[in-house]
């Protein structure tokens, strides 16, 4: 039985910044699960929490605990939870559907029309303990590593990205190489893709892309990578682009690099209206465009399970450093500084 | 053997208009097809060059004979050709490929990269006769009307877009209803649709909306069609989106009706760049975003032969005038007040 | 609240027949809800229960109630369930998922590996009452018949069936027209099949198949089925196979009638061994063979609502008798002679 | 300009064996190409017709030269050929379409109604030159090695098996290990499959399939196969078989170890009818089966070149002997022996 209270990083006030408290251990419903948070890895969503920009003034409701990137072991479970047991080592899908709408019975609950996530809309997982529906647990294979439990979430938008339309033997252009443009590389690389083209303004990030199996890793700054790819694909362009960065300028590049018939994949978020010219580069290239949120519940987890279990993907790379929740304002300045890459809380305890 | 000359409707020079020319009928090569034209209807893009708009200046050399649309009888056949004879009924496919580029060797030729159009890129069917690539020469069966068969590359237009994505039991959403617009709508509906609304700001198109088999036509200038869908689907939106108009007004509210998870097929031509809210609109939506172009090369042929053939579709109320080529001023004319439906021209003389 | 008993029909001991019981009404569980059956049908594997052959040997354990097709009014609803309320009509999904297993995580419960089905591995619905979980239910649009509402779970196997690969445009064989082949040819119809071919030995089901829109009825003791049907399609063959019968010369001709390349999706159910030429009638004609299993849980019944609700099924012609429960020996006689269409139940007394 | 006859190997009688011949050069119509042939490989089908078993006995029409996998080098094209020159380096699809029959209209000409194969129905590719169709010419990447060339047939067998359906993430079974199983386990790694059981009875070729990168290679006769595969994947059983061999006792273990809503694409042609108990390995499995044959044209041919441009199948451990015309007594009987690999005959001068 845990003790009554725990640590939990915590929103208080609607402004820039966080705090650590001591809070009540959740108490959890019939349905739910309570888990001992293993390790947490910060999102940049949380970034965005952290620094109460205008998407967060919107949306979150202080006081609350956020963080939605985990892995931990099952505590206690509610009488009407099947398949999960105390000691179970688990991550979950932080979405939470309603079951009802028409996407939730039409095999799209990633799409939910009532969808609640677990670290924005109530108390998440930079924390001690956290409650978890049943339904929403996962169990993690024993092949997988403890800290790759961590990031699955991530993991699964990049696996969610790149098998969204055929991929072996395709080329590739990545769009933005942040966290999970890094780990479409490998993922895509892992499934056969044929050349992959990464472009990125951040040089380090760049590296990165090329650890994780990028064939070139192009600065749009400093090349014209549409005239590029185009080079390396004899004219033609690539079938398909992996867009990971939000921003207008990277979208527009990546549907210029796009060849007639190809596919674009859209997981960034721009936080702005972005302008198409729609006939040239959609309608008359007979371009498929997918908007990509969340994981498919559950098909993105097992594909991401068979990969890791298969030891098909190496995401060493990405990891940087791993500390105690205490030490939140170190982890927010150096994320906040585009160097790191995924730091990992550990909020009973770092370990390796 | 046919006479020496023909007449043929010709844009001469780069200007407004187009003139009735006496011209050398044409040879044709080994691979080649000469069709006597039986009856060509007049499609949107005919109009342009008939104004002689910024696209038209940029992309037609004249002098040339345009128009694209057609059925005639097999005048004759180069010698390289096979399975087409003397004496058959056909229409044609006027995308012509080149059968060497990616698209070409990867199921896609309706995107070839070196695409020419019989009517635009080289003399077109607005004359007594016509030469085809024997490859693009498809064979009418008996089953199926004559001013049917002069309508196949714009019903193929309709048919690519509907059958783009899963259409049976899908509420669907129709903006604009020009004759592609119009046809869409026949073409859902006898592919079990549920629910159709179609928006359109012309009062003669919405009645012909109706006649073709929507439920609901709506005036986007007097109604709010958003609210309207979205509260005719119980606030959920529509499955699929078929984008006719090409309007940005009409994009927009098309993807504001979309339900997230659901199908955009875009075939309506923007002259203008087009703003979206990338995120709301497709990102966080989920949603599949097609660009359609043409027919594909040949399987649009084949589904729209079977459905024809079957009897599926009913397109009398889009058919208005017959006319000889001679009256091509009163049939741009009659165009261009947006409240005819198909003319047809008959260059070898007018026959019911 | 109900009264403490209730009218079964049910099947007692491990024989032939069945017993009219007065048992206690159903207790349900914090997850369940108790329905109130209006209305019930009768499926094949009802007759089979009935008879008693080998496989309900195998498989039902009496004392049990039967009854797998019904819908009714919803009488209470457990504590946990959400969506579901008292006096909801509904129907429901009979075959309960079990929600771990890998088909069930990856978007096919309806091949659960651990299914149990109401009506076979526990109590069923030919009673005044039926416990059903509560993510079971489907509450039905009131603009549903009452009597289509309680054969929405063959309707759903014939909508599986053929919603299973394209079918606009496409050429059908039926091979089998009972119940659910005699829905498939509505269902294909409604969805814009081109030419339906139905295959059937009971000259009763081939005048009911011409009435659901078949094109042509065919008895194979009287005609060469495959010959007639690669006739009627130009020596190609079908696009689709719908097989209904489970019978071996049935499949044998279905599978002669499929042109290359074709989709034979497989719903019949054969009690014995099938011998396949699988060079010729499979690998060599690159065909698709799809084994249909139940309804896609819960796409089917979306599709399936969107159908009906928008008018395009006409199932009027399968419906016979209309009995209470007491009537019971005269449906199962009615059923066994080949002769009925699908009887109802009404546990809770006959209204038209 | 080649010199007037060149040496061919051929089958002169309706008997076993073959003669090495001086014949003609064939001449080439005005859409045909020329290949002087660099290297050539042996078929398991070229066995058959060198044993002259009943097959052969039915479809061969001596005299003629054998032969269908090759890579050379263009001697001379004819006028109406586009896209060729002499000197490329090429390889072709020999499967020659009609263009005309529903099939090759829509999107699978790979199974044509009137299908001709080179090297079957007429002169094929064991000869110094080969007469090949220009649209069936196949340029080679110069990237790809000249021993990988000559096998692009069977590897497009592979190919197209493995990328019917999805194949990254799942786990896979491969029955059969003779060329193109052991091409298929190659492609399917590549192509990021996670567990891959192979079944084989030949050590040698269990051997290779542990090459080629199977996670397991398993001795039907020695293991219960069935057994160690579901144990293997926690007792669901693989998500994808591929069936490779045409052995009934294969056909039977591979539909057991595939898990319900799997995929089973057969390859492998058996020389008699297979029974199955269609409910149990398919209907109630829920399970989709695909007959294969030859290639996409030219989808097949784009993965294939992208996946070996892109460096990532190693089919080294498939090669053996490379030997001239003058050598095929040796070249059969070692293949009769089932000991060795792709065996190549260097038509015009070996060389490494």
């Amino acid at each position: 039985m845990p003790t009554a209270t725990m640590k939990a990083l915590r929103k208080m006030r609607p402004e820039q910044g966080a705090q650590l408290e001591a809070v009540a251990i959740p108490n959890i419903g019939p349905a739910d699960v309570l888990v001992r948070v293993r390790a947490a890895s910060i999102c940049g969503t949380d970034l965005h929490i952290y620094a109460w920009d205008k998407w967060s003034a919107s949306r979150i409701k202080p006081p609350m605990t956020f963080g939605h990137e985990f892995c931990g072991t099952v505590e206690r479970v509610g009488e009407a939870v099947e398949g999960v047991a105390p000691g179970d080592f688990v991550s979950a899908e932080m979405h939470v559907n309603c079951g009802h709408c028409h996407q939730c019975r039409n095999g799209q609950p990633h799409v939910c029309q009532n969808l609640k996530i677990i670290g924005i809309d109530q108390d998440g997982c930079f924390a001690e303990f956290v409650c978890i529906p049943g339904r929403n647990i996962w169990k993690i294979d024993p092949a997988i590593h403890e800290h790759y439990a961590a990031v699955l979430d991530p993991l699964g938008n990049a696996v969610h990205t790149v098998l969204a339309g055929p991929i072996a033997g395709q080329t590739v252009a990545v769009t933005g190489c942040g966290p999970i443009g890094l780990m479409a590389i490998a993922v895509a690389k892992a499934c056969g893709c044929a050349g992959l083209f990464a472009t990125e303004v951040n040089p380090h990030r760049r590296a990165l892309a090329l650890k994780m199996g990028a064939d070139e890793a192009l600065d749009p700054l400093a090349t014209d990578v549409v005239g590029r790819v185009r080079a390396a694909t004899g004219g033609t362009g690539v079938d398909v682009l992996l867009e990971m960065s939000g921003h207008p300028d990277a979208i527009h590049q990546g549907f210029q690099m796009l060849r007639a018939g190809g596919r674009a994949s859209l997981l960034g978020v721009s936080s702005q209206p972005v302008t198409f010219d729609l006939v040239a580069d959609i309608i008359f290239k007979g371009a498929t465009v997918q908007g990509i949120y969340g994981r498919k519940m559950f098909e993105t987890w097992v594909q991401m399970t068979a990969l890791l279990k298969a030891g098909r993907l190496n995401l060493e790379p990405l990891f940087s450093e791993r500390l105690g929740l205490d030490r939140f304002t170190d982890a927010f300045s150096m994320l906040q500084g585009g160097q790191a890459g995924k730091i990992l809380f550990y909020p009973n305890g770092v370990q390796r």
